[in-house]
């Protein structure tokens, strides 16, 4: 820092295209601090070191920087500045903020040097000043990018070229960078393996109106990658010859989502064009899905129901006999939910690290077996998995709390009330016009009555064999001003967590669908697209309301007719005796 | 125009102090364009001019405008541009824009300028261009002030000024100017009668961090409220002084809020000091009634409820038999439901115009009957009236919808669906931290699932002894983002509309307390501030829920406890049955 005349280096956990998930190479926070947690800012100045993170990590955080000197910063605390304040009040005065551009958003950099304005701070990015200490640094993962064809995706690249050209005129730009490997993935209807989790290729897309380029490395093109491109119209360059072809992009105006380009490529565009921040266009089609999408992803589901019902089945079995047979960790509950989605036709990998918790470990949002230290199931406690699989036919993200053997009354109250609200929100009519913040506390609204929150959103958007997080919608308390469109994939997972005791959390996935139109306006509704039974041993059936039964036996209903014809004559039986009527 | 070089003059409803509700002497839009509605905006160009309003009023605009040759502009349809929108594109490069500073918003014309950014427009502000022309200009409504003690408004102006002072030390200002009525009212525990419906004074606040000047016409002060200010160590200086006044302030830092500051004000201070824009810190205070401001409130409820339910047992007593009596109009129901408030001890006048809407005159949300086409109570139809008082203890707002005679079933199943939705709002247990946009979908869902909407918020606040509509919370599917804290007054009025066939809105007003608080957080809920029965008459029991009846009894049972010791015995047996549980 000091050879470079930097004060304040930033290191966030971000790829160059600011992903969620990111691939080894790009742990350069991780490498720095120790902390590997998902999400944590590292803010290095000339004295000391600090790290921000969020509630989620706050132990995990603490434990991993013990004795390193560096000082855990708790996100959402009261007493916790926001991280560009904290920022741009430790830069001194004419002093300079350092960070790899590549790996920051244009957003939080912009943003800090706004609060650090009459300081006279300038940026200097161009350096990876702490992936250059990193000796073993893994290589960037470059597999072989594949195609989807449109029985597949329901829409050509032209199509949504066009669709995003036709952004671009009402926004008055000449030229749209896109960075976001979820929505280069679907612009060009490319699948990949670059990121553990998430099928995407490492690429860059430049659009302009008469041409539109894809910027990936040469590796990663097979024939029929390279011939599909040729009949799209879609020039090909090489990964790395975007910076350098940035820099002769001059007189234009520029579309860029400020949330989803770096601000290497911010600073490289802004010098000579002019720029116009706008959410990236393909962030709202991609999130609506087509016909042909939902009809895939319906497949999905119902492939990852039979996998996850058969799971539900060999747990039951094999916990219900305690002490007879082997132990089962949480880890075995991995494995064995693994094997079962392996089975299925069209299953690619998980679309997130499972989440097997078994009893007071639940109570961590975020939790993950760790093979080296099994935790074992126990009769009388509840095991939460939340799993997903990415399947050629799409993505899926479902949670269920099942219970190991006779659980007290109280745990299975909890998990009456997450039902509750889940089958509420689930069953919910609105208008169109209303956002995920309008409907959240159908969800809570159980909840709350009995003085218990959960600390985090109700319902995600999903991808269509993409990410498992995706936006622009969200039902939260907090608000999320994206109307909810016909075609959005949402989960609903409202839960119960309990520090040391317990966690609960039951997840299905819904897609919004038109209703009702009439004097009154549009309505909308939700089609459920998980098929999975809710374990009823972990609820008390007594507790809902005969509205709640309605919807608890017409799900289940559909589970058994979704699920049945796939699965063998003792899988049914046991199907039908847990997808009973309560 | 051409005189004074004026190339679009505006023209807005409001006064001085941007009041919603204002004296004859302000209606000058409503002289320059013969449009009568409380809102609407006239914008006037060498060539031509334009009313724009909103969908309340469009029938009685195009009526009322009719030949004058001004176009109507339906604010909200999707052909209609934003009003700033269609002023900034309307003057020329170069242009003025002429307007009332005075009765002008800061926020708008600040926004017509900026979006005519790059013509080089200026504002002419200086003269009434409008009011000038008006020979029958009725003078200003001057009435005497009178003082509020400690024991009615639960804190003391030091007190409340000493918060005030504190938020301008948060803000870094130096002063604060108030223009808002109610505001003023509440700081400096006044009221008045210079506005209908409004117990306000007309008034301006300059306060500094050691003085505070109220400027109000002299004729106004008695010898109490002179001494109170006094005591209280507060400036009197006369309201014609005010402007003057603001042209000796210089080097000051000044919290104004734009939307409740006219434009006289805010360009008059701009030129010597430092403004900064804030929510007047007024606001938020008044919102959150204090325990002696709640405990008179609950007092005028129980009085406006005895009236009420006189009300409702005249009119059950009068419509029993068809033909047999005279025939009642819209209008005797206003005046019978007032000469029942007027018997109440502490009464001083409707908090706004009694809305009685028979049959399908109540799909119009703001229909006021008109004495002069007087309609009449026809049995098995519904009658909605939405009223309420201002007494000595505080501010009433209430709407119940009257079966006349035997209704048709379809009828009250509409009224059951909004009598739902308004029982589970009141009934919600909810989160600190959440805001009406969060809870709004509690009173619709029964709608929506019908596929009924109401083109309407669901709830406002309420002052006390003040205003009948308040902010700056709000119970909307539209965002507001001001959290529902301790002590926030809000109405709770879900309903129907079916033009040319009915209309419904059942209404109580509601008070935020805390409930439990725990390791989730602080949980808040409501508390029912109104005390009528709702009519039986009216609404479908059997189609309640059991959640849904112990409600509604549980509200009844109330009603009977709160209102019975206030009644003759004859009403009281009637309120008995009126309260009996389904």
């Amino acid at each position: 820092m000091k050879e470079h005349g930097v004060d304040v280096y930033y290191i966030p956990s971000s790829d160059r295209h600011l992903s969620e998930y990111v691939d080894e190479h790009f742990k350069v926070r991780e490498f720095m601090s120790g902390f590997s947690g998902s999400a944590g800012t590292l803010v290095v100045s000339r004295k000391d070191a600090a790290l921000f993170t969020d509630g989620r990590y706050f132990i995990q955080a603490e434990r991993e920087l013990e004795g390193s000197g560096i000082e855990l910063m708790k996100m959402g605390e009261p007493e916790t500045p926001a991280l560009p304040d904290y920022v741009a009040d430790l830069i001194p005065e004419g002093g300079v903020l350092g960070c790899d551009g590549k790996t920051a958003a244009t957003e939080v950099i912009v943003e800090i040097l706004a609060k650090a304005g009459g300081k006279d701070v300038r940026a200097a990015h161009g350096r990876d000043l702490a992936g250059e200490l990193w000796d073993a640094r893994p290589p960037l993962r470059l597999t072989k990018a594949w195609v989807l064809d449109e029985k597949e995706t329901g829409e050509s690249v032209l199509q949504k070229l066009t669709r995003i050209r036709k952004r671009m005129t009402e926004t008055k730009t000449d030229l749209h960078i896109a960075g976001a490997l979820d929505d280069i993935a679907w612009i060009f209807n490319l699948r990949g393996n670059d990121v553990k989790n998430n099928p995407v290729n490492l690429a860059y897309a430049v659009i302009a109106a008469n041409r539109a380029t894809l910027y990936m490395a040469e590796e990663k093109l097979t024939p029929d990658v390279a011939e599909f491109l040729r009949k799209n119209h879609v020039a090909h360059r090489d990964y790395g010859e975007f910076y350098r072809d940035l820099a002769d992009i001059a007189g234009k105006s520029v579309l860029l989502d400020k949330q989803r380009i770096n601000y290497a490529v911010y600073t490289a565009v802004k010098e000579n064009n002019r720029i116009v921040f706008s959410e990236n266009p393909s962030l709202l089609m991609k999130a609506q899905k087509n016909p042909v999408e939902l009809a895939n992803i319906r497949e999905a589901h119902i492939r990852d129901g039979v996998a996850c019902a058969r799971f539900h089945h060999w747990l039951k079995e094999t916990t219900r006999h305690p002490g007879s047979g082997p132990r089962l960790s949480e880890t075995d509950v991995v494995r064995k939910l693994e094997s079962f989605r392996k089975e299925q036709e069209g299953y690619l990998e998980p679309s997130f690290n499972t989440i097997a918790a078994a009893g007071a470990n639940a109570a961590m949002m975020h939790y993950r077996p760790d093979p080296e230290h099994p935790v074992y199931l126990e009769p009388g406690a509840l095991l939460l998995v939340d799993s997903g699989g990415q399947y050629r036919y799409g993505t899926t993200d479902i949670t269920r709390t099942f219970a190991i053997g006779e659980v007290p009354v109280p745990l299975r109250e909890h998990a009456t009330l997450v039902l509750k609200g889940m089958l509420a929100l689930a069953d919910a009519v609105f208008l169109h016009g209303v956002t995920g913040t309008n409907l959240d506390v159908l969800a809570r609204a159980p909840l709350w009555r009995r003085g218990i929150d959960y600390k985090s959103g109700t319902g995600h958007g999903i991808g269509f064999l993409l990410n498992v997080h995706e936006g622009p919608h969200r039902i939260a308390t907090t608000w999320n001003p994206q109307v909810l469109e016909e075609g959005m994939v949402v989960s609903d997972e409202p839960g119960v967590y309990v520090e040391n005791s317990h966690g609960i959390r039951i997840e299905n996935e819904l897609v919004v669908r038109k209703a009702e139109k009439n004097v009154f306006g549009q309505f909308m509704r939700f089609e459920i697209l998980t098929f999975v039974p809710i374990d009823l041993d972990a609820v008390l059936p007594e507790l809902l309301t005969a509205e709640e039964k309605r919807r608890l036996n017409d799900y289940h209903k559909t589970v058994f007719e979704k699920l049945s014809p796939h699965m063998t004559e003792e899988e049914r039986k046991w199907l039908r005796e847990y997808t009973k009527e309560v």
